[in-house]
C-alpha cells in the first residue's frame, strides 16, 4: 500500500521537508567539485522515522532532471523498497534510476544515513580497469584508512548494484566502491558526509593516477596507516 | 531562388524565431562543458516545414562570431543546401564554416533534428590517432550503445565530411561521430539531444583515455551493453 | 630623449587611451582561458604612429601586478627600444620584465601588430622537451599552417629572446613559437590576434600531447595542410 | 599561561584584526587557484610582536571548517608553540590540524611570515613517488632557483612535520617542500607570497609532469638557473 504523506505525524513531515531542502542544496556541491556532466550523478539521505512510522524514508534525485532544476519540491520521497510515496503532487517526478541501489544500501547497511552516486572521472577510470586505488596518500590514510575497493560488475534494473555495493563496504573502512565499469557510490552518515566521500575518492583516485604515471609508487606502512585513520575519525574538525 | 523570410507562413515565421533562440541558447553549453575555445564549435536545429513550404529549414551559428556575442538575432537560418535565406536583415551574417556538413546531415538522415560540432580535447585526441573509442563504461552502453566509430578524413569546402558523418552514422547506434584528425560531431532528435551527445562523448573519451594509461580494459561483453542501451533508451528520465 | 605624451598629437593621445583600453580588456582572456597563473604572462598591441610621431609605439602590461588589478591607466606605453614614455604620471609602474623581447619583435617584424607571452601548461610542456607540435589537427592546418616550432634557449635580460622569437617565426605560417624550457610567445595582426593564438597554442598543444600519449598520431598530407591554411585565412568568419 | 587578547597593547590588537582579514583573504586563493577540495589546506601569517610582547604570534585557519564560511572573526590566533590564544570568544574553533607544523616552522625559521599547505595534485602526485621536480623551465628557475625538493614521511601529531620542513628548506633557495606522501608546504616572506609559493609549485609540478610524459626533459645548466634566480628576485614587479 503506498504511504500518503500528508497521513504522516506532523514532525515526520517537517523532517521530509527539511531533507528535501538539504538533498537539493547538496546536489550543487556535485557540479561544483566537477563530478558530474548534464543530469548524470545523484544523492540521497535517510529519513530515520522508523520509530515512528515503522519504517524508514530517504530522498533522493529525479530522474534525468537538470541539475539547474533540482529545487527541494523536484526531490523524491521514497521507502526502502525503492517505491516513491504519493506526496499529494500528481505530476511528481520518477526517482533517478539508480533509486533501488540507494534503497537497497539503506536496508541493509542501518549505519549509513547518505549515499552518493558519480560518474567522476578518475574514479571511473579505475573502476574501467577494475583495478583498486592503493593507499599512498596520506589523505586517503586519514578519509578512507585503506585502499578504495572494487565492487563487481552489475547490471541496472535489479538489486545486483546494491548488493555489490553493500557486500564491498559492509566490512570495509572505506566509504568509497568502485563499481566495475560503472563508477564510485559513496556512503556516509549523512547526505553531506557521503558527498565529502565523492569529492574525496575523485581527488584521491586523480592524484594517485597522475603519480603512477611516471613511475612507482611508495606505499605506506599499514600501521601508519592505521594511526592516521584513527586520529582523523577522532581529532579532525570541531568536536 | 532565395527564399524570403516575410513571405513564409506565419506559423513557420514563428517556429523560425522560437529555433533561433534555442539554438543561441545551446550554444552556451559548449563554453559552459569547455567543448570549445575561442569561437569554435557550432549547434543546429532542424524546423521541420516541409509539408508547408516544401523543404525543411535549420538554424545555425555565424561564423567566427566570440560566444559572447550569440544572441538569437545572430543566428542564420538556412535551407537543406547550405545557403542562408533573405530574412530582411541586410547585414546578415554568414552561416558558419561547417554549414555545408550540416545540411548534408539533414539532408540524408531524416531522423535527425539537430547537429553539434566540436573540438573537444580528449574526442578530438582519438580523432588524431583514427582509433574508436572502445565501450567499457556501462554510460557508454547507455549513451551509445557501443564504441564512438571513427569517420574519414575530409577536407571542408564540399559535402565531404557530411557524406563522412552520414556514412559512419546512418546504421549506427552511436550519435557521435569522430571525423579523422578533425574532431566529433554529434546528431540527435533535435539540438538540446545533440548537445546532450557532444558533452557525452567527451565525457566518454576522456574517462577511456585516462583508464587505458594506467593498463588494460576490461571489456563489456554485448548482451550487456544491449540490455543497457535498451534500458536507458526506454526507462530513464521522465516520459 | 624621453618622449612626453602631453607632446604627441592629438590623434596619437587618443589612439594611445584607446590602445590601453583594449590592451587591458585583452589581458582579461589569459585567465580566462586558463593561460596564466598569478601575475605570468603579458598582452601588448603596437600604435602605428611613425608617421606622425617618427617612430611607433606599443603598449603592455606592468610587471607583476595582479590581473585584478589590470585598469587601462595601469598600463605602461613604450617605445620601440623597450623604454616606457613619460606619460605624466609621476609613479608610473615599470612595464613587464618582457618588455624587451616585445619591443624587438615589433622593431624588427613590421606585420606584426600585437604579442602574447603565456607559461601555458601543455605549449610550456613541448618547449621543456625542445620539441615541435606536429601538424595532425585539421585545426592546427586553419589556425598555424603547419607545425608549431620551438625557438632557442635565451636568457631574459637583453634582446636573445626577441631574437630567437624573430629568428623563428619570421619566414613560418606560425604565429606561435615555443622558447625551449621556457614557453609560448605569439603574434598577430593586432593584440586580439595574438591572443587568440595563444588560446589556440595552448589547445592544439593539449590535444595533440593527449593523443600522443596512447599511440602514433595520423600525420596529415602536406597539400592538405596548405589547402586547409590557405581556406582558412580566405573564407572563415565574416569579411 | 594563556595569553589573552584583551590584555595585549592596542597596536598589536589592530595587528591581529588586520592579519585575520589577510589571512581570511588569502584563504580565497586557495580554490581559486584549483589547489584545495572540501576543507582541505590552509594559509597562516606571522604577527611579528616579539619587541611588544615578548613572543610572536600567528594566524591560522579553523580545522574542518568550509571554505566559505572563512570570514575574518573565524581565523585563529595562536602562539607559536601552536595553542591558540583567548580572544574572548567562549566558543572559538580549534585551529587547522596543522598548527603544530606552521608554529614549528615560524619558531625555527625566523625569515619565514607565511606559511601554507595544500593537496594541490600534481605536487601531490610527485610526493607521492618521493621524487623531487627537476628544475627544467625558466619560471621555476625564477620563482624557486631549482628542483623543488622532497621531505620525509611524517606523522601528524608531534612536531615531525614541521621539523621535516625547516630541515629540507633552511638552506634551500626553494620556498616549497613536497613531503614524501602527504603534499606540499610552502613558506614566504607574508602569507602572500607563500600562496603565490604554493599556487606556483603546483604550476611547475603539472608542467613538468605533462613534459616528461612524452619524453626526455631538457635541463637547464646551473650557471643559467643562477642568473634566472637572482634576476628574478632583484628586478622583477614594482621595487
Amino acid at each position: 500500500m503506498t504511504i500518503r504523506l500528508a497521513d504522516l505525524p506532523a514532525d515526520v513531515q517537517e523532517e521530509v521537508a527539511a531533507t528535501r531542502t538539504i538533498v537539493a542544496d547538496l546536489h550543487a556541491e556535485l557540479p561544483r567539485w566537477e563530478l558530474v556532466v548534464w543530469t548524470a550523478g545523484n544523492v540521497s539521505q535517510r529519513i530515520r522515522c522508523a520509530d515512528r512510522i515503522g519504517q524508514d524514508l530517504f530522498v533522493i534525485k529525479p530522474s534525468g532532471v537538470s541539475y539547474d532544476q533540482l529545487s527541494p519540491e523536484a526531490m523524491v520521497v521514497c521507502t526502502l523498497d525503492g517505491k516513491k510515496i504519493d506526496d499529494g503532487t500528481p505530476d511528481r517526478l520518477q526517482p533517478s534510476s539508480d533509486t533501488a541501489a540507494h534503497a537497497y544500501v539503506y536496508e541493509h547497511l542501518d549505519r549509513v544515513g547518505g549515499v552518493v552516486h558519480t560518474h567522476s572521472t578518475y574514479a571511473t577510470a579505475w573502476a574501467a580497469r577494475g583495478e583498486e586505488v592503493p593507499c599512498v596518500l596520506t589523505m586517503m590514510a586519514d578519509e578512507f584508512g585503506g585502499p578504495i575497493p572494487i565492487g563487481p560488475f552489475a547490471l541496472i534494473g535489479d538489486d545486483s548494484i546494491g548488493r555489490g555495493i553493500v557486500e564491498t563496504l559492509k566490512d570495509s573502512r572505506s566509504r568509497a566502491v568502485l563499481m566495475q565499469n560503472h563508477g564510485p557510490f559513496t556512503i556516509g552518515t549523512d547526505g553531506r558526509d557521503a558527498v565529502k566521500a565523492a569529492v574525496m575518492v575523485e581527488e584521491v583516485a586523480r592524484t594517485v593516477h597522475i603519480s603512477r604515471q611516471l613511475g612507482e609508487l611508495i606505499p605506506i606502512e599499514q600501521s601508519k596507516i592505521d594511526s592516521l585513520f584513527d586520529r582523523y575519525q577522532n581529532v579532525y574538525g570541531q568536536k
